[in-house]
C-alpha cells in the first residue's frame, strides 16, 4: 500500500517512462542507504512518477563508478560491503571533480562527510553541479551551514534546485513541513534536540549512570556516531543545524561561525543526577532564535524529553502555534526517507 | 520574516493579482478563525502567491452574508462576537444550498460541525460545490468519514480537488506531511491521540486527582469541547478521524461504521491511580492499524505521552521508521494553519 491516493493522478496509462539519471559522490552509510532503498523502490518511482531512475555514477574517495546504462546497484552493494568496490568491472580512477564535469547527470547526490573548517569537498562539488545545470541533493551540513546564500544564488542563477532536507534531522522533516504544511505561519522560534549520538550518551548516563566514555563507546558500537565523534560530543554537528535551519526557515543570514556553540565534554553523571532531582534531564539544544547550542535543563514531561538516539524539533509559529516533531536523525536508510522527498519532488 | 527563501520565486515584479473567490459556510470557531488569519495575511498571499484572495460568501444557519466585491471581514467578525450577524449590510435569507447553487467561488470552506450519524448538511455542502466545479476545503470530518471515496471519486470526475488536512489533528500536518515528506514511504502503522478534548480530561484527571465531570467542565470552561462533548468522551470524534487516517494514509476502504470504538466514559480516578503505580498514564488512542478507539496504558516516557490538550501521532513509515508530530488538536486559529495549507497548495 504507497499512498495509491496521492499519486493515483500520476499514473499515464501506456505512456513511455522518462529517464532521470543520479550521480552519487560518496558511497558511505547515507550512500548506500540510497542504493538500498532506490533499489527496493524503482518500481513504485515508475509506476507513481512515470520515471526510470538510474544512478550512472558513484564517486568514492579514490575513484569512481560509471555506467551511463545505470549502475547494478545490488552488485555495487555487495562489493561495498566486502570493501571490493573497485574490483567493480566498471570502476576507473575518475575522481568526483572530473565526473562532475564529464558525466551529465540530472540529479546530483552530494553525500560526503562535513568538514565544518572548510566545506570541502562537498562544496566544491555543489557549486560545480549547480554550475553545470544540475540539480543537487544533499545531506551534507557544512556547505550549507558556511556558505547557505551563496549556494542558494547559484542554484537559483543556474536555474536548478538545491535540496537539503536530509542536512537537518536526518528522516525528520523540517524543511519541506515548513515549505509543504505551515504555508501561512511566520515561523517564531525553532528549538530542539539535533544530534542523536550526543541524545543517545545524555540518556545513556541518565538511565545507567555510566560515565561519557563508557556512554559514547557504547554509541560507537551502535554505530550511531558520526565519523569524527567531536563533531557531535562539542556541539558542532548541532551548531551547522541550527545556521542551516536559520537561513532557511528563519530568513536569517548567518554562517556557522556565527552560532555560540557549548558542547556535552563537560557533563558529568553528578550534574544528571541533580537535574533528576529537579525533575529535569539535560539535553543538547540547538536554539535558532539565539543561534546557540548548549545543555539546557528539560523537565521530564516536555516534548522535547525524548530518549535514545532520537531527535526532536519544536516550532512556534504564529498560526499553528507549537509544533514538535520527533523521529529518527540518523542512519542510511532513515536519511534516505528525506533524500528521496527531495528527489521526488524534483521529479514532480 | 515569511519563509522569504521558499517564496521568492514566486514574486512577479508588477504582475497583475489573481482573483480567487472563497466561500465559507459555517462561521462558528473555526470560521472565524480563518477570517482573523486571511485578514492578517492578506498581503502576504498577494505578495508570494500574486492572488487576491476575497471571501464573496458567507453562510450561517439561517442567512448568508454575500458580497461579490469581497466581504469586510473586519466589520463581520465584530457583529459576529456581538452575535449580530444579522445586521451585516449585505445579509440575506439565502442559505447555504442556494448559496453554492448561485454563487460562484474557486473554493468552497466547509466548516459546519460534525453529524456522524448522517454527514449532513457537510455531505450535502461537498458534493454539491464539488459537483459544480469548486474545490473544497473542510475541517468537517463526518462527510470524509462516511463518505470518503465516494467524494474523491465526485472531486475526480469534476476535475477538482478536495482537501481535508484540518479534520485530523487541527493544526498537525499529518496528510500534508505524508504527500509532501514521506513519499517515498510505505505507511506500515498510524496510532496516537487524536482528540484534545478527552487527553485534556485525562490529563487533569492524572495530574489533580479529579474526577471525569470535575475535569469535564474544566474542558468547556476553557473552550475546548466540542458542540456535542459526548463525540469527545465517547470516542466518536477519534473514531471518525480514524477512518480519514484509514483511507487517505492507508489505502483501506473503510467508513465510520467499520471502527469499533470505547471511550473513556468509564475511566476511574481508581483506575488512572492504578496506572500511575506501573509508570504508565492512560490515553484515549486511535489505532488506524486495528481500525479501534480505546483507552491504553502508555508508559510515561514515551512520546504519545503528551498532557493537556495536545494531540500526538505516531507513523511509522518503512524507510524513515517512526515519526511522531505532536501540537495543537483544536482551536480556531490553529485549525485555520491546516485550511490555509490547503488552500495554498490549491493556489499553487
Amino acid at each position: 500500500m504507497q499512498g495509491k491516493e496521492f499519486f493515483a493522478d500520476k499514473l499515464p496509462g501506456g505512456m513511455k517512462l522518462r529517464d532521470v539519471k543520479l550521480t552519487i559522490i560518496g558511497f558511505g552509510e547515507i550512500g548506500r542507504g540510497v542504493a538500498r532503498v532506490l533499489l527496493e523502490k524503482k518500481g513504485f518511482i515508475e509506476r507513481n512518477y512515470g520515471v526510470d531512475l538510474d544512478v550512472i555514477a558513484i564517486c568514492e574517495i579514490d575513484g569512481s563508478i560509471i555506467d551511463e546504462n545505470g549502475i547494478d546497484l545490488r552488485e555495487t552493494l555487495r562489493l561495498a560491503e566486502d570493501k571490493k568496490l573497485k574490483e567493480h568491472k566498471n570502476w576507473c580512477s575518475m575522481r568526483a571533480p572530473d565526473v562532475i564535469k564529464k558525466i551529465k547527470s540530472d540529479i546530483v547526490l552530494e553525500l560526503t562527510p562535513s568538514n565544518i573548517e572548510s566545506g570541502q569537498p562537498g562544496l566544491r562539488h555543489i557549486k560545480e553541479s549547480l554550475r553545470r545545470g544540475m540539480h543537487v541533493v544533499t545531506s551534507n551540513k557544512a556547505p550549507l551551514a558556511l556558505k547557505f546564500s551563496e549556494l542558494q544564488k547559484i542554484a537559483k542563477s543556474n536555474k536548478v534546485k538545491l535540496k537539503y532536507e536530509a542536512t537537518v534531522g536526518g528522516a525528520l522533516p523540517v524543511i519541506n513541513l515548513r515549505k509543504h504544511a505551515l504555508q501561512i505561519n511566520k515561523i517564531e522560534s525553532i528549538h530542539g534536540i539535533l544530534n542523536g549520538t550526543t541524545n543517545y550518551i545524555l540518556t545513556k548516563m541518565a538511565e545507567e549512570g555510566v560515565t561519557m566514555d563508557v556512554a559514547l563507546r557504547e554509541a560507537q558500537e551502535v554505530g550511531i556516531a558520526e565519523a569524527d565523534p567531536g563533531y557531535d560530543i562539542r556541539g558542532i554537528d548541532t551548531g551547522a543545524k541550527v545556521a542551516i535551519l536559520a537561513n532557511s526557515l528563519m530568513d536569517m543570514e548567518v554562517s556557522f561561525k556565527d552560532i555560540e556553540i557549548t558542547g556535552i565534554e563537560d557533563i558529568t553523571p553528578e550534574a544528571i543526577e541533580l537535574a533528576k532531582k529537579h525533575n529535569c534531564v539535560i539535553k543538547l539544544i540547538g536554539d535558532v532564535n539565539r543561534l546557540e547550542v548548549s545543555p539546557r535543563l528539560i523537565p521530564v514531561n516536555h516534548p522535547l524529553n525524548v530518549s535514545g538516539a532520537l531527535n526532536a524539533i519544536m516550532i512556534r509559529a504564529d498560526v499553528a502555534k507549537n509544533i514538535t516533531i520527533v523521529g529518527h536523525g540518523a542512519g542510511g536508510i532513515e536519511t534516505a526517507s528525506s533524500l528521496f522527498s527531495d528527489i521526488l519532488s524534483i521529479l514532480e
